[in-house]
């Protein structure tokens, strides 16, 4: 699959409310993953560590809704627009908003994805 | 300038329509222009460049709107929303989307811009 080809695909599933499935799908053995912060989780590689990550993500966060919007390709490279409307369970602090995320591609698969956040 | 900084007065000047003011106070000598095509303007390099191709953009482009979402801030990299409605004056083509653009600042200044298409 070429860029737009996993771009559509891994879009697809987001919009299904199918993430995690899009990210088994998709991320590379060796997908890093890079957040807008600091600390120990701001970048992280390997598979594994990422789809611990998501798990972490999704147990210690309530999802109201999440809307995906793209993609928007170059070259190697398509990016997603998320509005997201979700409660951090420990704080119980709501946030509603959007974040682009940056997704690489190399041989059908994703091996870095980064996020940006709303200032 | 730290990169939020850049990106909230770049940002500010895109929302109030000023988009060309923007780039010249920002665009590094250096400045590299990363277009999601093929050909000669995929890809060019100098801020002489990248001034000509902003000028023949909007010489060839009747601007009805471009609203202006973020910034979205990750290192030194932020992203802009840039929801558009133009007619390609050459076809008569008008076009209502979404793009988004992705700036790389180092020492206060756009090293780079990357824009990327709906498909």
């Amino acid at each position: 699959m070429n860029t737009h080809e996993v771009a559509e695909a891994f879009t697809a599933l987001c919009k299904a409310g199918e993430f995690e499935k899009a990210g088994l799908e998709f991320w590379a053995q060796t997908v890093r993953s890079v957040e807008a912060m600091d600390g120990p989780m701001a970048s992280i590689e390997g598979i594994d560590a990422v789809i611990a990550k998501s798990e972490w993500w999704y147990a210690n966060n309530e999802v109201h809704a999440i809307a995906t919007k793209g993609p928007f390709v170059n070259g190697n490279q398509f990016s997603l627009v998320f509005d997201m409307d979700v409660t951090d369970k420990a704080s119980g602090n709501r946030h509603a908003g959007e974040e682009v995320a940056l997704y690489t591609v190399e041989n059908g698969k994703i091996v870095e994805e980064r996020f940006f956040y709303g200032t």
